[in-house]
């Protein structure tokens, strides 16, 4: 059966018959640029929301107005799936960090996620310690930073910029993209890609040597630039991780002022407060969920679904990290709904949760309703899934999509983008992977889970997991734009005669595969 | 006496005739380049001194560092010059602002100059005035924002950085500077210009309206991007000025949320503490000044002076704004001892105090040295000074010079750049004026006061009044240069057979004619 359906879908005469339809289009168009919603539901997710770690206040803020909202413009089902243990909430109540000799200075900081607080005002002289390798490490395994306030030396680039934040693909750019292998997994450049991956091994040696020490505050300031900083989690978010203390992201401008006072033999006095709460298991861990349900009889038990993460780091809102998706998927099922139009499947939103955990959310809801990514045991719903369209790469306009190594639906994918030659400029269809989102959870079960391309804007150098990552930095122009193409892709992918053309389900991970 | 002297050295044979000392500049280059202490003396000027607003602990740590360095170096008469009644002095000693409700967020924020502090931890609902023209500023006349907590709406320009920050200039940019007329005033373009006049304007009438109404805290986040904000003072220096509530300047991001939010009719709470400390009259008000004596008995009692001013904002360490041009100022005077170089007429530098107020420190100096630029009633020292020599542009490498509508040394300057075309792309004399800064004050009295052209780097867009202007916009390898460059024209100056051409003595101002 499968195998029948798959040589069909390889013949392109009988998917090339198939005519978009115009007229509806044109309707998803006019809604879209005339009487969008992007601004106002933006506002709602970032400012109002406020931050969204999974199971903190904020979250379940976006998530109960989501599913109110969903409701309100009339899809069905709307409501949050919970889909297990995630582990603690977390959020900041607190959060002050200064110099105070040799003369005051506020420093811009935040404690890290999941970090516990100093447990009042706490003051004290600064340690500098300067980790480059592995020997580095070793000097500081024996207890003589318990107790101290201590700043972990980085090395921020400082350089000035002399290249823009925000940029978009040329056309030079998407048609070497058009061209590449599948098998680019990151959505940054490859040399970011190892920097990142440099960084982030490095500060996990750091951090686990700085937790096993008990010392009283962990400081650190290693990227970004001009009050712009880069923050995570300072501890595991899970529901047996042990307790750890308190420790500050900061400018890498006033970590770099503290280090070099230091350096010069002048001590250094910091006065710093943080307060932050942990909510175990109390408030919204799951996915937000809700249908538009098909118009045909025969077709409306097949889903099309589209989606993003809702939940985001804490130091900003979380705009285009990624408010930005949630508001384009979202606007784009109010555009299909005021639209009037009666699509033939059923049409699915879903917000994830715990994205920036581990794709927690989609995993979850992929393994409870399709089937199981390891042992390839399927439900039955994975024979009635048509298609996954995912945002999650910030504030950019659409100027194409990722095939995921899936060469099936390119031609039907190139003909959807041609009607919006107009709006995209050089759509751009190519057969790589890009990773780190949702979609992967699809893709890892052989589902046609799509991720767009999207122009990079401000999000490699300001906005992805950054302080910064605010309603200022949401270009409204392009979320009108994605939110119209991807309703149309979403109806277009409702209307197909056939499903989306599937890749070969992946082998079945056996025990001794798997950790491999 | 004075007409000959002009017609003499408007016949470039004379001048002409003497060659630049190549063994000299040569030295002067080995040591600037090979024995650089740039980064020593910046880390002294910012990390180590702090802020340095006039008669500030940190203005008095700088100055008193820098006489003592200037002693160790071997110049004479290393002094702090005390010129006259300053004003006050004034420092952050705390400076906390979040936002509590609806969810807790801290903010990017630091009181803004001359402002006292809020007494304690103050907290309060935020009521927002959005004031854009007269009408909107007679609204809020009556009193109804008295005991509040006031943010004053802003339009700061959130729009995606498709432009870099930083800048150098062109080829075809100087090739228009050089063609230009001289009476462009303004270091920014002219657009930037008129933007600031504006906002300043408009800021000056807001600010009156909310001292009238004795507010409980004002705050406003008016232009910057991305952590960086733009600060100066909320009140006046001067001695006799009555004290001003609190006011905070802060992130233009931070502001835009709580406008936001209460635009959507969520009530916003803030809290907040800062603490301000007032010197009247304490600490240290004067110019740094010191000199090498001049070798040739015949010209010794003759002077080429160099400078930039020492004073900074508050809300970083001031190290484009000009620390920069002291560094490069110190340096280059290190360099000449350092050579061991005998030059003939006396050499003399200055860091002036009270520049960012209105180039008090400088213009005190003139007056008290040189003559008074109102009556034109000139001191004897007036015809002893060769040349005087600024730099306060930033930390961009040195392009060339503004004649500032001088014609007279042109052909000098230009033979005096051409042996550093390897480290001066595209050397530029123009006969524009720049203004803003210290040179000014010798101008105003018909004396050769000069400003170098520098590449802008990041000053109009990160640094030049801004909270981010630290030691990390710092580009080394630009001071170094610039002291090199800055060295050889002052030894150049001093070995000159003249002194340097001037202008015409301006008119002296009647008193009809003075504030017009």
């Amino acid at each position: 059966m499968k195998k029948i359906f798959y040589s069909l879908l390889f013949c392109p005469g009988l998917l090339f018959a198939q005519e978009v339809d115009q007229a509806a289009i044109a309707k998803i168009r006019k809604e879209g640029m005339e009487n969008s919603k992007v601004k106002e539901i933006a506002h709602q997710l970032t400012d109002v929301s406020g931050p969204r770690l999974t199971n903190s206040p904020g979250f379940q803020r976006a998530a109960e107005w989501s599913v109110s909202e969903l409701k309100k413009w009339g899809l069905q089902n709307s409501r949050i799936e919970d889909w297990g243990e995630f582990g603690k909430g977390w959020q900041v109540e607190k959060s002050y960090l200064a110099m105070t000799k040799p003369y005051y200075m506020p420093f811009i900081a935040i404690p890290k996620a999941w970090t516990s607080g100093t447990k009042g005002p706490i003051t004290g002289e600064v340690v500098v310690v300067n980790i480059q390798n592995e020997e580095d490490l070793k000097k500081y395994a024996d207890g003589k930073l318990t107790g101290k306030i201590v700043l972990v030396k980085g090395n921020a680039d400082t350089d000035p910029s002399f290249k823009p934040d925000a940029v978009r693909y040329t056309t030079e750019d998407l048609d070497k993209m058009t061209n590449s292998q599948p098998f680019g997994q990151s959505n940054f450049t490859p040399e970011q890609a190892e920097r990142m991956r440099t960084m982030r091994s490095f500060r996990s040696r750091v951090d686990s040597t700085m937790k096993a020490q008990n010392i009283s505050l962990e400081l650190a300031g290693r990227s970004g630039k001009h009050g712009t900083f880069f923050t995570s989690n300072g501890a595991s978010y899970k529901g047996d991780a042990p307790l750890a203390g308190p420790a500050f992201e900061m400018a890498p401008e006033h970590a770099g002022l503290v280090a070099r006072l230091i350096e010069s033999g002048i001590p250094v006095t910091l006065e710093a407060e943080s307060k932050t709460s942990f909510f175990d298991k109390k408030l919204t861990t799951g996915n937000v969920i809700a249908e538009i349900p098909g118009a045909d009889p025969k077709l409306k038990d097949e889903v099309v679904m589209l989606g993003g993460h809702l939940d985001s780091w804490h130091s900003a809102t979380g705009a285009t990290d990624n408010a930005a998706g949630c508001t384009v998927m979202l606007e784009a099922v109010r555009i299909l709904q005021a639209s009037g139009l009666k699509p033939k499947r059923t049409i699915r939103i879903a917000l994830w949760s715990g994205e920036e955990q581990g794709l927690h959310g989609s995993r979850a809801y992929v393994k409870n309703t399709f089937g199981d990514p390891q042992s390839i045991k399927l439900l039955p719903a994975h024979e009635k899934l048509s298609a996954y369209y995912n945002i999650d790469n910030g504030t950019g306009r659409i100027r194409g999509i990722y095939l995921q190594g899936n060469e099936g639906p390119r031609a039907i994918f190139e003909k959807w983008l041609a009607p919006f030659s107009d709006i995209i400029d050089h759509p751009t269809v190519t057969s790589r992977n890009t990773g780190g989102t949702d979609h992967q959870s699809f893709d890892a079960l052989g589902l046609p889970g799509f991720q767009f391309i999207q122009d990079g804007i401000e999000y490699g150098s300001r906005t992805h997991h950054t302080n910064m990552d605010t309603y200022e930095r949401l270009v409204m122009d392009d979320l009108k734009q994605m939110a119209v193409v991807v309703a149309a892709f979403v109806y277009n992918t409702a209307q197909l005669d056939q499903k989306i053309p599937r890749k070969d389900l992946p082998k079945a991970k056996t025990a001794a595969g798997v950790g491999r």
